[in-house]
């Protein structure tokens, strides 16, 4: 058994912090199994005790929409809208994944910044390229984070060199499921479907399909553009929303879903997803920069949907989910101030978006309560704090100023992960 | 004279970036005489080459509206509107400031993060305390950094301990004129009545005056949000609109003048603010974070405003200007999204609002022409650069992803300003 000894904060509810003032945290298995002020009574002889001082520990980062072989394009050509954007700028880049050699080297440095911002588990969307997946998942692996990791399916309005056959993704997803579909593995495959657009009714089919047989989680775009849900409308003309569209091939909900972006639901959708367990992934940083607009994340929360946060780069800019958190508040005041409908998204709230909200959609994770995986980040904020400040001033000010050089140690499933590799 | 070698990047025009490879710029007093892709000829003797080798070299940043004395407040406390927030966190914070002490330990470290971030010129309110007001003008002086300070001015709406008589206010100003009013200093003082609503009539007409005799610039706030412009409307019927009110008070261009936020202006305001010479000073992130709105920058330069952008702090919660950058291109692309209407501010015009145009306040600051003063700072961006990238592509990965860690020469007038003592 671990003992953790430190300042202690998370959001067992979404309303506000938990914060244990020089508190125990003790890990068994990478399994929480006591919390509180006091060492558990009697202490097993075999207990190590482990004192992070004055430090802050914090449930890791979820990063729950992400592009890993976007991460070359990262903070550039932020210029265009997002259909005109990915034949311009994201189709040509995921085509080089073809090579694994410049996978590896792309791969590498996403997972060792991912690690360096404190995010230790990630949705991840590849690209169709079934050897450079099947890299990343590895990588993922022996970096000892989490992930679930997407082999892209797209046959139609996309270049040639993106362009497969239903077969080929069938047979890419089910060598990955067969190789890493252990349910007790911390890297796994989800179907990725990469939006309708890019679908045909048959690959969508062959997707949800797959995922079912499988039992296997699925994530794509929901929503995220104008143009791109009147594309959706005038593809799949029977369905009454995007998401239906999605719900008719089986890829709404029927296994665990992700759906990314959810700027333009409908009532109608978001009702959809509430009923359907899917799980809403809000991108403010990406909304922002390709000139989608500004998801009304309060209001998904008190339909009853479950939302995450995501970094969508290279739509996104900033891979520090903590910053993403920062992005999720303002928008959320943005609409208010903008509408008035929307009411703001508090800082617990947020949090809790990235962190046990998040967390849910890998099992226990993302809170610190008996029966939760231990992930979690120690914070060394001593150089933030020139003045007194409570302990919650001080998560606030790490959020809102910090960075990764505050982060000193980090845990996956109680395990210490080292710096990757580059 | 010194001769500088590097990759210079920055904006003669605003529409894009003036890209010079492995150019020179030469430095003779502080100013700049010479920019191109060869040395002059013939060289003086006494000429010194320095080589930047691959770095970028990009003009030092100028923060146009922060609160140096709400720094300890940064990233905290941002869950009300203006009008409450100041008076539930600000004003009580502002208080300690008649204690010199104090404000030396806040001001000393907020000097040193401007410096940190490559902020080499800002217009800084401090309190209504004259004794701190000059210590912190000392502190830039020390450092060798440019700014216009404000002794605040306030006596109406504001706790007791905030609040002065019109005579005291006038006698600390000119105490304050006469200490630093040298036209070639690089801090001098502003005059700062804190906003209408804090401001007696006898006030604003006595700051009004101050202004006009010595021929000082002016700095306060306008059309920040939607209550404040409703107290003063209330508090100045006879006004056409907010910004008139400190026209009758000879506040708003009669000398110049800086006014922070403009969310709100109308027609009206803007074109009077044009007329007036009067700089817009656009913050986001505060506007973000105290819910207060999104301003239509663009239109602002599109209707020949001039313009600037402002930290804020601790409005807002970011001192390093190029996130402010960031932000202020997001706000503009989240309005055109929202609203249709604002043409999005595309990189080139962000960062000229924080080199150039927010330069030209201080005299020819802001870019590398001749007759510019060398305000600069170098970036060793090389850790951001895992593929190849274009020099354009490598400053906007910088401002997008890089932080205080790239910058690792800093120059105000020519001068190489070394990390100021916390």
């Amino acid at each position: 058994m671990q003992i953790y000894k430190g300042n202690f904060l998370f959001t067992p509810q979404r309303e506000s912090f938990r914060v244990i003032e020089q508190g125990y945290v003790c890990v068994q298995n990478g399994v929480i199994v006591h919390v509180g002020t006091s060492l558990p009574r009697p202490l097993p002889p075999e207990a190590e005790v482990i004192d992070f001082g004055d430090c802050l520990v914090i449930p890791a980062m979820n990063d729950m929409h992400v592009h890993a072989s976007q991460y070359r394009n990262q903070g550039i050509s932020m210029d265009l809208e997002l259909l005109t954007w990915l034949n311009t700028y994201t189709f040509p880049e995921e085509a080089k994944f073809a090579d694994t050699n410049y996978a590896r080297r792309i791969y590498r440095r996403f997972i060792h910044d991912l690690w360096r911002m404190g995010t230790m588990r990630a949705a991840v969307f590849a690209t169709i390229h079934h050897e450079s997946t099947r890299l990343l998942m590895k990588l993922f692996q022996e970096a000892g984070m989490g992930a679930v990791v997407g082999k892209v399916c797209m046959d139609r309005n996309c270049p040639e060199e993106l362009c497969e056959t239903v077969r080929e993704a069938i047979r890419a997803n089910e060598a990955l499921i067969a190789e890493f579909n252990d349910p007790q593995g911390l890297v796994r495959p989800i179907i990725t479907p990469r939006f309708i657009p890019s679908c045909s009714p048959e690959m969508l089919k062959a997707c949800g399909q797959l995922a079912s047989k499988h039992g296997i989680a699925v994530q794509s775009h929901l929503s995220e553009n104008r143009k791109e849900i009147e594309t959706v409308k005038s593809l799949e003309p029977s369905s009454t929303c995007y998401g239906d569209a999605y719900l008719r091939y089986n890829l709404f909900g029927q296994t665990p879903t992700l759906m990314a972006h959810c700027v333009y639901s409908s009532d109608e959708e978001i009702e959809l997803m509430r009923r359907q367990g899917v799980m809403a992934v809000h991108c403010p940083t990406s909304n922002l920069n390709l000139s989608s607009g500004m998801a009304a994340m309060h209001t998904l929360i008190e339909r009853g949907v479950r939302v995450a946060l995501g970094s969508d780069i290279s739509g996104g800019h900033d891979l520090n989910m903590f910053r993403v958190i920062v992005y999720a508040i303002q928008v959320s005041k943005a609409i208010k101030a903008v509408q008035g409908i929307e009411p703001q998204l508090s800082l617990p709230e947020a949090f809790w978006c990235a962190t046990k909200s998040a967390g849910s959609f890998f099992g226990q994770v993302g809170s610190f309560e008996p029966g939760y995986e231990f992930d979690a980040l120690v914070i060394d904020d001593h150089e933030l704090n020139f003045d007194r400040y409570t302990l919650e001033q001080r998560l606030e000010r790490f959020i809102y100023l910090g960075d990764d050089r505050n982060i000193i140690h980090r845990f996956c499933r109680g395990k210490e992960i080292s710096e990757p590799q580059v």
